[in-house]
């Protein structure tokens, strides 16, 4: 039998992958499996109506396929004929990992969770055999070369995604590419759990060193598995890098809600506050967009860090440095801040001076935030910040707006000026963002796009940013609690 | 002596306009203007140094200019100037409207404080004579040709603006048109409001029948305004349209903040808490995002009744129907919208019975949410909808996705779905509303001004759709409490 890492080795770089029922509908598999560059000659269909789909040859049933071990099977048959398969299936070859794509079982009826039930026994006495699902879109891996849509990037990243939705899998890779240019290294939607659980994968990647950042999308339990709590509470506890985790079924109506999704036995909010408490994870509301906003910020932060092959260096407070555009938005940004919990703050005494003797304004404001839209493009822009941030600083936000003339001198000292402060944050590890109203506009496209190619970290709001700060804060704070328990 | 109506009338129509000091440097008045069609024989320019600015003669000096009365005045000097520049003029010319550009008074330090009461004294001297400012950007008005930039539209609309920060009034109109088309009818930014106060321009645009919404943003009183607070309460309990009401120096930080922005006096949070209580005010939190998303829906919301002659019907209750594109975005809206306040009713008992007759599932859900992403384009689609629609429901969300084949006739019989559906929800005075994510791709933009077109409501976020919903609902809700009482 095969030990956990090495199956799940398998199961994102599958040699030999069938597909079973073959057909037009499902063909995005073929699409992605393609894009990704897999080896198609070790892509196997089976398909008892067509000859051909997408120019690769089908076989008729399972005793045609020329091969008696497969690494990866995606059954996709009608559920009241999914029983019967599988037994056929593991009686006549090998199988390593299973994709039960059908869905329309525990979470839909009675019938559907006999179903799940006797998969579950058959798969106990194939203990070689492992499988995700019912329920669920699957595996991507660029590494390993598969993906079931073809718009997944091909490049491979540091984050490992664990999903109990399809959809919601699929949008976290779609958006996350398409908004920040975020690449992955695994990830899995996995449904139902009639087999797999949420503990084993994470278990997974949390030894593997490409994987920096983890995010999860738990909706419930399969009613199969009555200790994966627990088990999932020792895995959770021993993460040794960020789990950004959102949780479905939040809610009394959320959870009746869960039962038609993936049939899953939801857990108690109370249960959810002393796990988040005890364990460095980093829960997230419900919100797609707000995990993917997270997911960007951590993993930029993390990154900043791999690249100089330097140990990782949290926050260690929360006080921040606003530096703005005007005033109206200043106020606004200093009560968003306040009220989330972050700290500005204000310069007065010794600092004021020796801010006013760099630069003695006679409008505007030196104090927290800067309010010095009239010197932005001067030297003395950067060094008044410089100046400001002393060890008293974790944070700086800088609000900046497009420029209709991005040519002029001004611009270019000015965005001079935006790479020399950012610079100077950096060295000394604390975190630079830049919050860059979101409208439809082609010179704030091309601000956004110059300011992400240089390695920024951009927020269209700054109630994001301030929260993303915050996320990546308290996880620094809990792995310190947990290092000294 | 002008009554008030008529002394606005001038501030938003103004016949002759003079600036002072006239400078390149503030040319965007004069760009503001010729956008808007001013004419501009009318407006006056005096600048001691240059004979052309933008094509416009410039005049030496007060004693040069041909008129002797004066609708506004645009005064734009450095402060140590202004009081003598002020009673020069004031002399010399019958002044209807000043507005005090200069900035750097009340805000800045003790002796800009000193500056405003003196300008408080002289005006004291003038009764016939009302101004804005100092420390603001000035007037918004379409109909009457006014504008600080070029870039806010000529086209009116019937959304009244009075904001403390020149910078966020610029951005509320830049924003808004930009992201959702909105228009105005007036805006005006006021400052540090020596003169005229909020609770005037409110009196103002409550009678004014072109305005249907009015957003506010305020951060404190003036100190030569004593009485200003309990008038602007008395006026915010009388106002007959709905406030959107977003308010800088909420929290102690915000309030040092205020201080050196517009001097103003900042107030406490309980007087808010009560203020909101006992009017019809909706209140925004500290983010210009969630005023604009705030008053694309409500205008959205008010103009559709404008349109059909109908008076407005606010929503009844808060339940929702949630339309999916699929399983796992429904659990995240059903916990989001739970933990917000709404109600998501299950669909059981003859219900349920109802719809399955309509289309008997074999897979997805015909609860709340309905997760039918297979039928979305058959005409069972529609029939579900309307049968799910009946008296429960006050609210239907539909979260969709952008489409790669919009030629298809699957696409074309899914948008007339969500046609058809939204003219039924909107016959029975209910909402609809569209959620579509936002990611950047073309085909995604491409629907999104579709849905714009055809006047969906369309957010890029769950949450907001939400929040935005329920502020319409307790305005209607407070509005009946007030009629009541």
């Amino acid at each position: 039998m095969l030990n956990n890492k090495s199956i799940f080795d398998l199961l994102f770089n599958p040699k030999t992958v069938v597909i079973l029922e073959a057909k037009e509908k499902i063909s995005f598999f073929i699409e992605g499996f393609k894009r990704q560059g897999f080896n198609l000659d070790n892509l196997y269909l089976i398909s008892s109506s067509d000859d051909k789909i997408h120019d690769i040859k089908c076989f008729k049933s399972i005793n045609h396929i020329p091969i008696d071990s497969i690494d990866l099977l995606i059954l996709s048959v009608k559920r009241d004929l999914l029983i019967d398969t599988l037994n056929e299936f593991l009686e006549k070859k090998d199988v390593n990992f299973i994709h039960f794509f059908t869905a329309g079982t525990a979470e839909f009826d009675e019938k559907g969770i006999q179903i799940e039930r006797k998969i579950r026994l058959i798969l106990d006495k194939y203990p070689n055999t492992r499988a995700i699902g019912p329920n669920c879109m699957g595996v991507y891996s660029p590494k390993g070369k598969i993906a079931y849509y073809a718009s997944f990037p091909v490049e491979t990243g540091n984050i490992g995604l664990v999903f109990q939705s399809g959809d919601l899998h699929s949008k976290m890779i779609k958006f996350s590419t398409t908004r920040y240019n975020l690449r992955f290294s695994k990830g899995v939607s996995i449904g139902n759990c009639v087999d797999i659980q949420f503990s084993e994968i994470l278990e997974y990647y949390n030894e593997d060193d490409e994987i920096n950042l983890i995010c999860v999308y738990f909706e419930g339990f399969s009613i199969l598995h009555k200790k994966e709590g627990k088990r999932l509470f020792q895995v959770l506890k021993s993460m040794k890098k960020p789990v950004l985790f959102m949780r479905g079924g939040k809610t009394k109506r959320g959870q009746s809600a869960v039962l038609t999704h993936t049939g899953s036995l939801a857990t108690s909010k109370d249960i959810w506050g002393a796990i988040y408490k005890q364990t460095p994870l980093i829960e997230v509301q419900s919100s797609i967009d707000e995990l993917i906003d997270y997911t960007y910020y951590i993993s930029s932060y993390l990154n900043r860090f791999k690249k100089l092959k330097k140990q990782i260096i949290y926050p260690k407070g929360k006080r921040a440095l606003v530096i703005l555009w005007s005033g109206g938005f200043g106020i606004l940004a200093t009560d968003m801040l306040n009220e989330l919990g972050l700290e500005m703050p204000i310069f007065e005494g010794q600092t004021l001076k020796k801010l006013k003797k760099i630069y003695p304004i006679k409008i505007g404001s030196l104090s927290n935030p800067f309010d010095l839209p009239w010197i932005i493009h001067r030297k003395e822009f950067v060094e008044l910040s410089k100046a400001a941030i002393d060890d008293d600083i974790d944070l700086v936000i800088v609000e900046t707006d497009a420029w209709s003339d991005m040519e002029s001198e001004r611009f270019k000292s000015y965005y001079n000026n935006l790479c020399t402060i950012k610079d100077y944050v950096e060295s000394l590890d604390k975190v630079f963002v830049i919050v860059l109203h979101q409208y439809p506009s082609k010179s704030r496209e091309i601000l956004y796009n110059m300011l992400i190619q240089d390695n920024f970290l951009v927020y269209n709001s700054m109630e994001i940013a301030a929260k993303a700060f915050l996320k990546l804060y308290e996880f620094g704070k809990k792995l310190e609690k947990i290092k000294i328990e």
